[in-house]
């Protein structure tokens, strides 16, 4: 069984209540409190999969573990008014004291920069790998989120940054586009998002089957970054692939209507660059029109934890 | 670095903003939304610390997972009109499938039977000791919930169950209080509480600590279970110390003025059994008069993770 085959089966399991408004399946969920709405999010980072003790420093593990968790904030709009976090931590005895701290204060760091109130959590130790969940969530007094099902025929498609080659070291220092998904909803109708974890193909993915679309790539306008240009020069891959595959980027993929597009192509409302990169069509599948202008079938391939 | 001092320390990094009216260092942090207050609890289990695969069914593990948290809700006094929880996963490649399967069956079993509805998560392998994360959060429409700082001079120390040798059993399939928290909480004026994981001695000392209180104890009073006489005959500890000491009972250990403590055992207001065990005092330490009328001084040692 993979890992979304897991997810799948356990939420063909959840009859979620009435005022869960945004059952699991996207990248937070949503409870309606009186006339204000909760988004949470819970994500899991683990040694050996998400980082390595020999390329991060527990500085950049700490802050990653809560960096991930805003970007779902992120993906879903960002509309809240205030977050906050709580988080757990299996640590091996060799790494308490001064690991412990670092770890802490690269959570605080994010945490921080993003105004997030660290308000709780849990420690044990492991004998193994370390791994932390961080859960954030935040409260909103509309409930107004963007979700991955919005999308809608001829919707532009546009993602923030450059992708691939994250591993090179965007994903542990990259900064959640929160304050990017805020601009782009107050100002842009955007119909659906998703911050791009599992790679571009898998994530667009999840927002074509949700929305039941699918969708036209053109290859000459995929942001592709130096790191997958750096990356595709070890080993077999094409930078192009790196760019469409690898995961954690932790950009914003979004949909909205093409004039939209045109004036945030037009405004650059923020520093980070924004690329149209293709259009939602309505038959199903991920096409990309590749520089010769031929029509090749993308496998939303992403990376699978099991 | 203990456990405990890692937390202290962290804790001490902290500045909860004014609407956090529950700040980290009780059983579950506290947010005031509009009218209405949030609870949130985080615990994690790891395999190998607290539970085994060769004692615990994977359906055992999804339990216990949840059980804690909801255990930690109601050390609050449960006055929650509806509970949520978000999980994570770190499983080993070769346990998915079945495995995966029935742990999820036993966190839906635990939910279902408390109302919480399961609304979303992350999985992920893990070379090593698989690991659960759940988040456990509540809406109530008042703010008064059961601090672990509320405990006064006079006050009646009481516990419900009985106390010890959970090892041999209880920390894999108990019933967490959540409806005995609420009754107590309905029906008597309870000034302080907290669940039993790290042991009675230590738990009680996180009232003490908090409350800035000490406490005497009766041994006479102190309900020893079954398991904790069956584990005394194969170690060299005594049934009693494994009551005051043996972690992951469980069981409610509550303050309150002794006249609402002589009702409660005349009331009896619920199938659990629940017992008068000492007195709140207003010299710090907690002492144990033994049943030849002997004072003991208790040391509060628990488990202690790292």
């Amino acid at each position: 069984m993979k890992e979304f085959s897991y997810i799948n089966w356990i939420q063909k399991q959840l009859t979620p209540p009435k005022e869960v408004f945004i059952p699991s399946g996207d990248d937070a969920a949503g409870v309606r409190i009186g006339n204000k709405s909760l988004l949470i999010t819970t994500d899991l980072i683990v040694e050996n999969i998400d980082f390595t003790l020999k390329e991060a420093t527990p500085f950049q593990i700490g802050y990653k573990s809560i960096a991930i968790s805003i970007s779902d904030i992120a993906a879903m709009g960002g509309n809240c008014n205030k977050l906050y976090v709580v988080a757990t931590v299996a640590l091996r005895k060799n790494l308490v004291r001064q690991f412990a701290k670092e770890l802490f204060r690269g959570m605080k760091h994010i945490a921080d920069k993003f105004n997030v109130s660290i308000i709780g959590g849990d420690v044990s130790s492991v004998k193994g790998p370390i791994s932390i969940t961080s859960t954030v969530f935040g409260i909103s007094d509309k409930s107004e989120h963007i979700r991955r099902s919005g999308a809608c025929v001829r919707d532009a498609i546009m993602v923030t940054g450059s992708l691939g080659g994250s591993i090179l070291g965007k994903h542990l220092n990259f900064t959640p586009r929160l304050n990017e998904a805020r601009m782009l909803t107050k100002k842009y109708s955007i119909h659906s998002m998703i911050d791009i974890s599992d790679g571009l193909s898998a994530d667009l993915n999840h927002i074509l089957e949700r929305s039941k679309k699918g969708a036209v790539l053109l290859e000459q306008l995929i942001p592709v970054s130096d790191s997958a240009k750096k990356l595709s020069k070890r080993d077999k891959k094409s930078a192009l692939e790196h760019a469409l595959t690898d995961g954690e980027d932790f950009e914003l993929l979004f949909t909205l209507p093409l004039n939209h597009a045109w004036r945030i192509l037009q405004d650059k409302p923020f520093a980070a660059p924004v690329s149209l990169i293709g259009i939602i069509k309505k038959k199903q599948g991920i096409i990309l029109i590749n520089k010769k202008g031929k029509n090749i079938k993308v496998n939303p391939k992403g990376f699978d934890h099991f």
